[in-house]
């Protein structure tokens, strides 16, 4: 019998989205990747890789990714911490203020790996729901007063985006880490990475996973103050970032022409997928990241994932309060889109 | 003022050894890194790599590695899983097992990720030391019987290995988990895979860092049976391992004739720098890695690290007890050993 710690006996674990092996025929419309490939810089770096560069451990402070990072964001080289993904940064943040007896809150529906994080550091967890338009629950969130507290903005899985105005209120009002999670910031019009400057208890957290084609390549990025990102570089693994994803993140993030125009297109395919979905009785809800959530008019979001699924489209479904109703479904190409809007019209006729 | 854990406000942090920036013309015998190049295998996977790899998430189980390294290992897949280097299987064994009253030993001198991981835990540390012929101390790490006890084999920084029947004992001693740690293991000898089968609390690491040429990959692997295993993969991030990784490490784990000839290539070496670094009066360790431990014949190790150093010379060198009068040096190609071994030469003159 293996001893585990009890948490980690009772927790469940994240469930990542499906993925399917190589060579699957499928339209995979299930975990926000990006339809368009990455950028030609960053193939060029991958063709050319030198053996060397594998050979020898990465430069630990991920020095070359962080200062591509710096001339996107507008902050010194020292206010970014570099991840093996986003779920890094969120691990780091999780394990570097997390324990039994402080307390992590964050508005639901929403990512659902914060939970998962919070049961691995046996904390305390306070869920706050968002209304039905998925406006910030900023009363609620302050009542908390939590050590940690997650946003995730625009949010999974409602695609709606936190107004600037919001975050700046909570951020104001917690004496803990607010941290503004914008894995989708690329396609939304706002962001909360001016709060970076103003507040010592901000995070903001990007990712090259979705705006940057680059989900197969583990790169997050987080920006905050230096006395902040001081006990992330603590704990983190000295070579958590390899050295592929350094000299290809740092193309991408040079790139950034690349990303605006592969946004652009997203966006106005998204536009159109949203009107295809209501024009067929879906509610959508106003989405600011390459997905959208929309509930069927009938509300049976189950029964319409697996016949979508029986047809080679995978879409994103949660058995879940809140969710059993609605479908996640990632803004591919337009032809991608088209598949899934004519389907979805004859499961739903 | 942001509000980290006590004990990570307490803790250090692990300090890795210095990696030149690019460019830099360095005799690199610091971090023991592999001087041969990866496998052609490996080279010709990266230089044909599909931007769609790149462009969706890594396949969460990491199948094809881990089929990969199940011929390599003679278990089944199941009984192994991937991570983002040993040092995130490490990482994911003290989360999984440690926290406030438990304790975690290890003999000593060894590997000092090991202690950082406790801190970060917040458990209880008890260090056993080696005796200076680096036997492992069995009855010492029973006294003890931690809930996770690691042994660092080939050891570093001693290249010494352990002898399986000591391994045997302790495991059968043990009812906490034993984490063999065989970083080095392609270089030695002997080592402790065959306990596997017989321990259902033994745990024993492997990575492609040292034997494969890729540690800028970032890629470890644990093999336990499935019980053990259960808990780790519950707590791991979903995409730990990048698509890169999946797919290079493959292709080097089906690659073994090329390990063997850079290991054969490496032993031979390790054998004339011994012999060269006896000739001039260091004690030199028995070492069953690519690197030794060596004793100046003076113990004059601190200066001897900073002359080299002025010279291009990197080795490694720890202020610490018991470890401050030696050095550790990567046995590099014959050309890199020669270089080091004509300026200790003049320098111990």
């Amino acid at each position: 019998m293996i001893d585990f710690r009890e948490n980690v006996k009772r927790m469940q674990g994240y469930v990542p989205g499906e993925q399917p092996l190589p060579g699957a025929k499928v339209v995979k419309l299930n975990t926000n990747e990006n339809p368009y490939p990455p950028s030609p810089e960053v193939m060029k770096v991958l063709h050319q890789f030198d053996g060397d560069w594998l050979r020898r451990y990465p430069e630990p402070a991920a020095t070359a990714v962080r200062e591509a990072a710096a001339q996107v964001y507008g902050v010194p080289a020292d206010w970014i911490v570099a991840a093996n993904g986003s779920d890094e940064t969120l691990a780091l943040l999780a394990r570097a203020l997390l324990e039994p007896g402080r307390t992590v809150a964050y508005p639901t529906p929403t990512y659902s790996l914060y939970v998962t994080l919070a049961e691995m550091q046996d904390a305390s967890v306070v869920e706050v729901p968002y209304d039905d338009d998925y406006n910030l629950p900023v009363e609620g969130l302050l009542d908390v007063g939590a050590d940690l507290t997650f946003v995730c903005s625009p949010n999974n899985p409602s695609a709606t985006v936190a107004a600037e105005a919001d975050l700046e209120r909570l951020a104001t009002g917690l004496s803990g880490v607010l941290v503004i999670d914008e894995a989708y910031a690329d396609f939304a019009d706002e962001n909360g990475l001016g709060l970076v400057g103003r507040h010592e208890n901000v995070i903001v957290l990007r990712t090259l996973s979705k705006g940057y084609s680059l989900a197969g390549l583990r790169l997050g990025l987080g920006v905050a103050q230096p006395p902040l990102l001081e006990g992330l570089q603590k704990i983190k693994d000295s070579y958590n970032v390899d050295s592929v994803a350094l000299r290809l993140g740092a193309a991408a993030l040079a790139d950034q022409a690349w990303v605006e125009v592969n946004a652009d297109r997203i966006k106005a395919s998204r536009t159109a997928l949203a009107e295809a979905l209501a024009a067929m009785g879906f509610r959508v809800w106003p989405s600011q990241a390459n997905f959208v959530m929309a509930r069927p008019p009938q509300g049976d979001a189950g029964r319409l994932y697996e016949q979508l699924r029986e047809r080679g489209i995978l879409v994103r479904y949660w058995d879940r309060p809140r969710l059993a109703d609605k479908l996640r479904i990632t803004v591919g190409t337009d032809e991608e889109n088209q598949v899934l809007v004519e389907a979805l019209r004859e499961l739903t006729a």
